[in-house]
């Protein structure tokens, strides 16, 4: 049986150095979870004099990969270092060393997340990767382990905890996004060119992972369908609070009927859903399992130490199948083949916020425009004619398709009497 | 390698029928997570005639024990048939023929669970009990595996359902607490004899078994101080509101310098903390770990199917384990011995609701009653003496402890100005 364990990590930057202060400060811990002694061996870092925030032994920095990944003293390889292209080229050949692999990457698991796992399993080796979804949250674990044994048709999150962010203080504190996303910015919460977090990538990414676990099904990146927050308005909150919703970026993934359909995008969610009270720079991952029902789990989307606590998880995993020897063993492949929804299967609710032109009859050409589709109206508000000549109008629709809503949205914007569509939202409900 | 396995149930009540469902139902996508296809095979009954509400086979049944304990066909047996002595003598037969075995019984897991597991290791078999704690919650797998590496310091939960039914209708509704009893009775959320629920008894169980396997610690159900929810009025909860908390029934268990508190008590909640916002029979676990921080697991606490989806995702981790050949050898005991602490040791904030007698000083030998014991007042209300000659007078402490506090309250109840201590509450906070 396995008597110790080496691990070399890729990467020392924030969640690497939150790695090794784990490993150092709960030695003890760690090793009567695994029953036996774990080490760093080696540290791949791009600059060995860089000053460090955690404390290291000298030796365990090198600037040579080949010093971790054909170590033959490591058995574990922890990827903390980000990016694409040089992750994937390291990990894959870790894997043919035969090492173990934890990653908090993803970016490269929503990208080529199949293929890593596919070179895993022929070298019988252990590809984890919690942290890569909402950080300090086992919301993996959970999908694969705890809710097994149901069939699980809905997955919603709120998975990038910047936007979350940007979006809590501007309905809290009633300030607009340039304002707020500067104060993220500031504070560290979103990054100087902010582009992935704000306009969903970065979410996307998470819940092509999620709705993979989660459907049994190889979801890619591309097909999800994406918006971001960069065009939400004060205006919109306003009106969504006035209509008893929250609006969120809502990552949403549903199946019915074997298929599927997966999306980021800003949405107006009932005050009264779970997922509506998660504030700040939390994340919350939403599941309804055909027999569980309803479950929610809440926690830090990322950080340092967060993130450090679903790497070190998933190497106590790791270690707990070496020293059981079943190593690669585990690991369950999609069992079905993917099938995605036509725009005419995609059932919504829709929220369309309108300027219309000061004309006799603009309204109703609006109201039997949707009548016309068999798109009937559940909540409607028309303000007066303000000065500078429109009136605004606020629509929510009944339940209809997307292929449906789409027609209407189309000829709302090549129509005579509207002047813009100044928001256009998903609405969450029946 | 197996390349089947044989399931037998002790019971087939609400939760047996709903794991016959399940692994009914779901027979594909069972066999395709674990590798093999899973049998029911027998199922112990009181009554054969009985008619049943799902569909099985005639040959399934046997009112006969050792057709399920002794049955050498038989790989792993479901207990859910609730009580305990019985439950114990079975599930302890079940392990000694190297039987696997998964319980929903949290009264016998909250007893006898350090002794099961001590037969389950001497017999190399799995012992799991997901469903015993929080319905369809993974909450036991989140504890034991996804917080793995982290020190958690702190489980708060709302673990039993019907008490927060009937506190959240009390809160709702601002109807009293005899009416919302008897309605929840009458749908069912609530047993005739409501005693075990009521009175914090059922969620004490649940938190001795959480807090073993969060602070590594053998906890016992008399280690937790326990009062249940049967005196609380509207006038309680509108004082709650009043103040900015929702008055929960909040089991508390919390790890400082090794040494542990657990209760099981109704406490007024910050509007602002995650479980606050938890309502109806609906369940969730809170839990703090140094490195994640705070994260929360919600879900449906009980319930045939929710409850059956725990049982029936531990059936697919006891098979996994039988295709590697390492049942038995995934468990860890408890790491520490147990070290309660003093009521000194035990911080916190109070509530007082108080009947003064209408006398000259008697508010004022209160308060300085509380400053001679250095307990510092945060909040305080007095409301004008009444027709029926009393001054209610409500106060909210900073941070004491709780030796302390119980001079206080014992003083007070023996104070000459007091006609009654009317309610006395934990209050969460620093």
């Amino acid at each position: 049986m396995v008597d110790h364990v080496s691990v070399g990590l890729l990467g020392l930057g924030t969640v690497g150095s939150g790695v090794v202060r784990m490993i150092d400060s709960n030695r003890e811990e760690l090793q009567h979870r695994v029953g036996c002694p774990v080490y760093i061996e080696k540290i791949l870092v791009q600059d060995i004099q860089k000053e460090r925030l955690v404390s290291i032994k000298e030796d365990w920095l090198t600037q040579k990969p080949e010093d971790v990944l054909e170590n033959t003293g490591i058995h574990v390889v922890i990827e903390v270092m980000g990016g694409i292209e040089l992750a994937r080229e390291y990990i894959t050949l870790a894997l043919k060393n035969k090492k173990h692999v934890i990653t908090a990457n993803k970016d490269l698991m929503a990208l080529h997340g199949a293929e890593l796992l596919q070179v895993a399993n022929e070298n019988g080796c252990d590809l984890f990767y919690e942290a890569s979804v909402a950080g300090g949250i086992p919301i993996i674990r959970s999908l694969v382990d705890g809710l097994a044994s149901d069939r699980i048709t809905k997955i919603m999150g709120i998975v990038n905890g910047t936007t979350n962010y940007i979006l809590t203080k501007m309905d809290k504190q009633k300030r607009n996004y340039e304002e707020v996303l500067k104060e993220a910015q500031s504070l560290g919460y979103a990054e100087s060119d902010p582009t992935s977090d704000v306009e969903g990538i970065d979410a996307a990414r998470k819940m092509a992972i999620l709705s993979t676990l989660g459907f049994s099904m190889h979801i890619h990146l591309d097909d999800v369908n994406v918006s971001g927050i960069s065009k939400v308005t004060q205006e919109d909150i306003e009106y969504a609070r006035q209509f008893g919703y929250t609006l969120k970026l809502i990552g949403n993934a549903k199946k019915d009927n074997g298929k599927v359909e997966i999306s980021v995008e800003p949405t107006m969610l009932p005050d009264s859903h779970p997922l509506a009270s998660v504030n700040d720079e939390y994340n919350a991952v939403y599941v309804y399992g055909e027999s569980v029902g309803e479950t929610m789990f809440f926690g830090p989307g990322a950080g340092q130490l967060p993130t450090a606590t679903s790497v070190v998880s998933d190497l106590v995993a790791v270690v707990k199948n070496m020293r059981l020897g079943v190593n690669g063993k585990n690991a369950v492949g999609p069992q079905f083949s993917k099938q995605l929804k036509e725009q005419s299967e995609i059932q919504g609710k829709f929220f369309y916020r309108l300027h219309l032109k000061d004309e006799a009859g603009a309204f109703s050409a609006i109201t039997s425009l949707f009548a016309l589709h068999e798109i009937s109206l559940e909540k409607l508000i028309q303000s007066p004619v303000n000065s500078t000549g429109f009136a605004e109008v606020v629509i929510v629709t009944h339940g209809t398709n997307k292929n449906q809503n789409n027609k209407v949205y189309n000829l709302l914007k090549d129509s005579d009497v509207v002047q813009e569509i100044k928001s256009h939202y998903r609405v969450e409900g029946a």
